[in-house]
């Protein structure tokens, strides 16, 4: 008993934060000293030094760390260690920090971008649109000036706006309006669009309206929609809506979604499948405003071409067929009511623009809010949506280049996909030795499926476990009840029945698999031709940022171990979040930010891949996990290594 | 036998085109002679001198004219006399003119203005519409430029026309026209609405359409709906298509159609009517062209105001309430497709500007086109339709009021009235005698109806050959068949069943001269109250210029016998036809004539008669034939006493 309390060569680990101590032989690690104290930690990965869930503070005493793949220098600094992986070499004081605070450390894991002001923001400066409350003087049989005349005349006298314009439909509610408010309105106003131009009336609003001012900046994805709404007085993003385009009953595609347009009426039904996107979108963010879509006055829209084609009603046959041209990389302004969208009917809704068939106004915008037009290092941006979109350079020079990942990792076209939202599978570990898997469920719900960040993670431990082989091969041999054959060939359950939301198992099938391999390789295809484009390689893009609502969620080392990301440094890696979103949300704040925008889409030079042979040896190159030429990703092999 | 053969003191008649010789009794009349020679002439007045049909040219002798009433003295000059008022004084050679002939110069009569160019015109110089054709490069992988851009940079390169600007509907068209045309288009464009501006891209036709380019100027009445489609290359008008304006079912005056603009759906439902009667119209004019309505460009439109209310969708109401506020009297322009006309969808259509609730656009163009802005004679203009419009002044000054005639002077709102079209009786004559009608059919046809014009000279003649008094009342006890009870109280009936084309018989009835007295005296109590308001009298209106596409129909005798237009020198009368579709056309020509309307709208002061007392006396007083005060027509008092 004496041996068992004070065992010789033994050491004591204290708990900080739990008040527990245990003794524990020389050699123990971290994890076997929390399990003897009773006390609980996550390891997902079976302690083997992947996920990094398990990382504790060494707060005294000396320990060694066997593996650090998950923490940064400054973590090691700040004493993180993984409880599997670190070997107690004294006497310890320790402590677990709560399970969030460990989620929000680990640098490869999901930080969706706060969406901050991306510039000091003054609206009387910055904004085309202003609202001026007027009283106006009611007629009388000695003044029967009209209605309109009278606008005009309160806005020259008291505001010094000469010679307003307006539209019909504005024109058709001055009666009501006027009458209703008692001659008390507030005058919606765009300046100007040309030097001593007249300002243009948008908009009556009965009563003073000037305390708030609405606008939206929207991203049409081919597979998801965002829509922020922005209060334009102080330039805040105060709601953020998405949800899958309606379009994707049409196709999952550009291509699919453009042979579809040629049907009979075809453009005509996905032009109002994303409008009715768009508007229920707008709908529900103000509503949590408690404002009427109708106060949205100005809208700034991004998305790929064949987006913006198709919600413009733009026919969009010319983008698939050679030589793949547009009809208008800078689309016209619109009002909101001619294209059936549910803002202010006079609100200006601006498409931002492009550069070509298959280079959109969501790499414009992106590259704007990237800041890769103003930088010195040579950077790669990449979107990752359902088309891979990628652009190399620097503030000198921009080249581009796309190729068509499919929505695999937006969750579609996979059996048990979804987006990312509550119910989402978004982070998966496979035990090493039983093959059993952990998984962490947006809104830690019961899960529904699997988001595109799932997808990867599961993807690269399935890999790395062995559970799958190089090509993608369930190993049915494994003896393990997760693996099995399904319907549509192997699949491997992660999730059984009873643990999920409808009762159903979550698996991912062999088509799955197949599916995301040529995403993967789409993406890395691309990048790879262009950087050698311009005769440099990987070793010389000092760094990589990373746009796109589903690129935000991207996990790095599963990326890279799937050989969807270059075998980089990982600190070369930056998350920009929703960088298309993000670059319409400038853009609707400031006319710089617009005109830089334009600039950028006149600027930028554009590869057609499809038109490049080398990107079809490199696409096959990379069907492979993480590719054929396995020497292009040492850390994975490293780790294959290590693991086996 | 031999006194028979030369009488004594008698004399010989030759009727040169006959080749014919009589021998009348001296005092006889011309008229004796063409009988005795059994040849024709016309009398449907019965030889009363009235009608002017009967006249002749006296070519040798003496002849002495008991009354002149229809001959101007340039027709007495040339010999022209009325061969049932005309005295044989010697031995004469007389001429029976065909009666085309008479009818075209008696000087009161139909005078349907030719639609000549008003103005020296140049398209080049004058119209802000042009074509350009264009040979656009196609596109290609080395020069992937999206179709917009080619266009843009093809009219800059070829044509110095910089930074063109468009609007989406003509940017869906792009794709499909470039590529069906083969690259070979027609660009039709604007000239920048301000100096610098960008000239404006509104539509693209296939292959070299330069060769061609069309507008319209419309007039909307409240009863009939006027389309002038005008070929722009040479400034002609080509066709001109008339109809019943559609809201005609939904109330006949515009206070009845704002009241039903109130109703619900009642605004919509009166603008589609409207665009529906233009629709169909520009497309009657088109197809006689053999052009298709979309190849129409740029429309003038003209009505008074609650017209133009209705066609732009604005409501109504504040119209007829006190104080009579209209929307907008500079309405702003619009595309064609924003209103539901069926020309070019990006055809501008320049609803032209009016004044006040009750002094619309038709009156602005009409001044326009009577050049009464320009004038130095004291000029009295007007203009009836359902409402009449009269204007006073000179280049220096304008005034104006209006008064609800109703649509009886139209042919709406009176049992047997019709349009001015094929198959409409638009004269009568009434027998003194016999009471039996006499009556000219436009084409010569079995009559459908009465028109305006036919309406006035039945209602002067029932008048001045006592069929009816004063008041108006028939007076059935003359023992003619013509006057009877009929189910709405006393008629007379101008033509039988079996003469009329539906075969029953057509009446004119107690109802409907009450219509048509109400009208009269709205008219006329409005140009009172419009020349007292100025200090002055009808003596001091150098001239009275009438417009309206009813105006151009009316006899000035007739409209002065039933107290219609005040009793002045039918030689200050001038007949403009339909001034407000001219004005348009005008405006349609030419810029400087379209600021002229701008001027004339801004400068022209209206009075309200509704808040005007004098104006009900004026009214009350002009209920009778041709007024209560019988002083005031001494022409009509001086034929009374004649008839007598």
């Amino acid at each position: 008993m004496l041996c068992k309390e004070r065992p010789i060569s033994g050491f004591t680990v204290r708990f900080a934060n739990d008040d527990k101590t245990v003794q524990v032989r020389p050699g123990s690690l971290i994890v076997d000293a929390i399990q003897q104290a009773g006390l609980e930690v996550n390891i997902p990965c079976g302690g083997q030094g992947r996920c990094g869930r398990c990382a504790v503070i060494v707060e005294q005493g000396q320990a060694r760390r066997r593996s650090t793949v998950r923490l940064s220098p400054q973590d090691i600094e700040e004493g993180y260690a993984l409880a599997c992986q670190t070997v107690i070499e004294s006497d310890l004081t320790v402590t677990i920090p709560p399970q969030e605070k460990i989620e929000r450390r680990l640098k490869t894991d999901k930080t969706a971008a706060k969406i901050a002001l991306p510039f000091p923001y003054d609206c009387e400066r910055d904004q085309p649109l202003h609202k001026v409350f007027l009283h106006i003087e009611p007629p009388n049989l000695a003044d029967n000036t009209d209605d309109l005349s009278r606008v005009q005349r309160e806005l020259a006298r008291r505001h010094k706006l000469d010679s307003i314009t307006t539209d019909l439909p504005v024109v058709r509610t001055l009666a009501r309006t006027l009458r209703a408010a008692d001659w008390e309105v507030t005058a919606v106003l765009e300046a100007p669009l040309v030097a001593n131009g007249a300002a243009h009336l948008i908009a009556l609003e009965p009563g003073d309206q000037t305390r708030n001012l609405w606008g939206a900046a929207i991203d049409i994805g081919t597979t998801t929609v965002t829509v922020y709404l922005v209060d334009l007085l102080s330039g805040e993003v105060k709601e953020i809506a998405a949800d899958y385009n309606g379009q994707i009953a049409r196709g999952e595609d550009v291509i699919s979604r453009i042979i579809y347009a040629t049907k009979e009426n075809g453009l005509q039904d996905l032009t109002n499948l994303v409008t009715g996107t768009i508007n229920r979108l707008l709908a529900q963010a103000c509503r949590r405003q408690s404002i009427e879509p109708t106060q949205v006055y100005r809208l700034a829209v991004v998305g790929n071409s064949t987006m913006i084609h198709l919600l413009l009603g733009l026919p969009p046959e010319p983008i698939r067929l050679t030589p793949y041209i547009t009809t208008a990389n800078f689309p016209p302004g619109v009002r909101a009511h001619e294209i059936g969208i549910s803002a202010n009917p006079q609100a200006m809704v601006d498409c931002l623009p492009g550069v070509a068939s298959f280079m959109g106004a969501d790499i414009t915008a992106g590259v704007l809010s990237s800041e890769l037009d103003q930088t010195d290092k040579l950077t790669l941006f990449m979107d990752i949506g359902t088309n891979g979109e990628m652009v190399l350079g620097t503030a000198e020079w921009l080249v581009s280049c796309a190729c068509s990942a499919g929505p695999a990792f937006e969750g579609a076209g996979v059996e048990h996909g979804m987006r990312a939202t509550l119910g989402a599978i978004e982070e998966v570990w496979v035990n090493n030795d039983t093959f059993e898997p952990t998984y962490r469920v947006i809104g830690n719900e019961k899960p529904t499926g699997i988001c595109g960040s799932g997808l990867i993670s599961l993807l690269a431990e399935l890999f790395i476990t062995g559970v799958m082989d190089r090509a993608g091969n369930l190993k049915l041999d494994l003896g393990s009840p997760r693996v099995r054959l399904g319907p549509h060939g192997p699949e491997y359950v992660v999730a059984w029945a009873n643990e999920a939301a409808d009762g159903q198992d979550i698996a991912l099938t062999k088509v799955d698999v197949d599916n995301l391999l040529r995403a993967k390789a789409a993406i890395y295809a691309g990048f790879s031709v262009l950087v050698k484009s311009v005769g440099l390689s990987f070793d010389d893009v000092e760094q990589v940022l990373i746009g796109g609502s589903f690129g935000q969620y991207i996990n790095v080392e599963k990326a890279i171990q799937i050989g969807l990301l270059p075998d980089m440094a990982w600190d070369r890696f930056h998350y920009l979040g929703n960088t298309a979103a993000r670059g319409a949300y400038m853009a609707l704040l400031n006319s710089d930010a617009r005109q830089r925008i334009a600039d950028i889409a006149r600027r930028m030079t554009y590869i057609e891949l499809c038109a490049d042979n080398s990107f079809t040896e490199e696409f096959m190159a990379a069907l492979f996990l993480p590719h054929t030429d396995a020497a292009r990703f040492p850390s994975v092999a490293d780790m294959m290594a290590q693991q086996a």
